[in-house]
């Protein structure tokens, strides 16, 4: 029998692999200005540090951190991980488990596993991430869009949309959204941990960008108002420390974390113990802070001259104005398609990600994010003039 | 709403965890001489080569290696991939493609998503690694054993059970099984092949102790026998480098290995980069067949100690002779209960793992899976010696 002839999974009806990753790939060509990624800037990227500090845990743990491990966590691991996400996110740890995972990504799939049969309602916000959007595919969830503004989830549309759809989830990324750059205001914090108890459904919290606020006041996680169980707070440090490395960490009560490492153990067992021991070091050294405010006024610099050079833009009709985070997400005309004009805009050697994908159910093609944080000030000026070309003559 | 009253997802009925890594958590007891898990023993952990690795890949590499990288793999360790793996376990990388993967569980995992939906059968060995048992049952899978001896499965068993049952996969560890420690014969691989391509059936080929031979002749890979491309080699570098590190890698040909791409960008994005580069680096710098030589004389030594004293002990019944691995099997007097009995050995501070866990059907009550490459010879005498004793007081 012909291999061509394979039956693959149902999983895959309709899901053709990340947008983003496959644009990911046109970013090669040389002289690329690249709006069009997640990356951290190379400067927010710890090599010399990291450097020193996986020879170092080698050194003094290394038959330990080369053998197998607990799926549970490295201990030194998971010991910096309480004392640090437990004050900083505002997390019980006396009601919570901490699950080391190999990315946030990973912390998502684990979730989805332990909560998702096929046909499951997840409710999102409109526009929400494309890659775990993704994710929830591939487990048959149907995705129902709840209205979204500059402030993140409508909550009134929420509970409507809890009662019609007697959902398994509610997926948000509270703090810096992607793709919008909106940040959750507090009373619908507050509101969205009161209907995740009362209906019974699961938030996922998924909060990678909260550190990097370049203006503004820091508000609390929705896990921090979570008084019954309910919230499952994601957290990652690719943002902060290294995506390369994959460490993030799942924060949720005990019974529901249980299931969550079960799901691990069939996943990769356990997160590489290196990786672990490296994020445990640069913690307890108290690197990790000061890395923080070190990156954040070149994030800040980027950040602003984008927003100053889409005020230029005859072009783009809105766009988002975020306290911090990684993207802008903007709106050409009306009848602008933002998927066909991607290509004219990488001839001219600038790229974008089309907010379409973003959406649960498609359309508005005339939005697109913008990431500026890979991109120097100078990098963004130009790309965001040619940009403006290519739009301007569309 | 109370969150004891969650309802998790389906897949998890009757699924409670990894037996084996549950009896991983009693083995902290100080004194314990294990023979229950499959770690490789501290000597083979390079971890001096790998703390100047791990240094020098950062200084070099740096940038890159903490930023996101592809899911398809960190180039410089697929480059070294593909050269290594190739010939060395005869695949044909004109025809197939590699994914580095965390650890070949992942492989494994990436596998049953592209494959299975819910109710489908794989033909497995019986008995067979639990770990994967558990991948599988929680893709819902039905898993039919195929007779297997001491040369693996019967492969007239395997046709008619193809035939009957229509399976999506076939999963085999034809090289020093876990748990049997067996191998697979020759005209057996060359018949799965040809079996695969007749009836249309992806094998997963799952060969982690391919190079721990301390005796007898190598034998070619079920895929270097696969010109139709139904053949999945699950490759790892846990018991030849480090477990820890989780890198592992399956090769395929492109249509299949492409949907596990896609599974990939939804269960880690991608593979530590750092621990990538550090097996890159150790393969090209020409240190892995060395070091795989190193251990085997140890390895050879432990395993042929605790065949010895299996040989003298009168209350075991039967027993596996493997030519290399790391793990007997063995079956006590019908009546006793290996699973009964553990409670007793650990209380002497030795400990195993009950056969029962690798049966797909449960049963075999008798049978115990021994691990010779983490205790001394030393220890496995004296361990060997208080099992007798527990096994006979019983």
């Amino acid at each position: 029998m012909n291999v061509k002839d394979i039956r693959f999974a149902e999983r895959f009806d309709g899901v053709t692999g990340s947008a983003i990753r496959e644009i990911f790939k046109l970013l090669a060509k040389p002289g690329m200005i690249s709006f069009a990624g997640g990356n951290p800037s190379e400067a927010a990227l710890p090599d010399e540090d990291m450097a020193q500090i996986a020879a170092e845990v080698l050194k003094k743990d290394g038959k330990r951190i080369l053998q197998y491990g607990a799926t549970e966590g490295y201990p030194p691991f998971l010991e910096a991980l309480r004392g640090y996400a437990g004050p900083h996110f505002g997390i019980d740890m006396s009601a919570n488990g901490v699950l080391p995972t190999t990315g946030s990504t990973q912390g998502m799939q684990l979730l989805l596993s332990a909560l998702i049969n096929p046909g499951d309602t997840i409710l999102v916000e409109d526009p929400t991430f494309l890659g775990n959007m993704q994710s929830m595919r591939l487990f048959r969830a149907k995705l129902v869009p709840v209205n979204s503004d500059g402030e993140g989830m409508d909550t009134d549309d929420l509970e409507r949309k809890i009662r019609a759809y007697h959902p398994r989830m509610i997926y948000t990324i509270p703090t810096f959204q992607n793709p919008t750059g909106c940040t959750l205001g507090l009373e619908r914090r507050k509101r969205i941990a009161a209907l995740a108890e009362e209906y019974g459904v699961v938030v996922a919290e998924d909060d990678p960008y909260h550190d990097l606020r370049y203006a503004g006041q820091e508000l609390p996680t929705i896990k921090s108002f979570d008084k019954a169980g309910w919230v499952v707070f994601l957290g990652s440090f690719s943002k902060v420390i290294s995506p390369g490395m994959r460490v993030g960490f799942l924060a949720a009560e005990p019974g529901l974390l249980r299931k969550c490492v079960i799901a691990k153990q069939a996943s990769d067992l356990h997160t590489a113990l290196l990786t672990q021991a490296m994020c445990a070091e640069y913690i307890t050294r108290g690197l990790l802070d000061p890395h923080i405010q070190s990156i954040l006024g070149g994030y800040a610099e980027q950040m602003n001259t984008m927003l100053d050079e889409l005020s230029r833009m005859k072009t783009v009709r809105s766009y988002t104005k975020p306290e911090g985070g990684l993207f802008i997400f903007a709106s050409l005309d009306e009848g602008l398609n933002a998927t066909q004009l991607l290509p004219r805009a990488v001839e001219k050697n600038v790229a974008y990600v089309p907010g379409t994908h973003f959406y649960p159910d498609g359309g508005h093609e005339n939005t697109f994010r913008l990431n500026f944080s890979k991109a120097s000030p100078e990098e963004i000026r130009r790309g965001m003039r040619l940009l403006d070309e290519t739009f301007a003559q569309a």
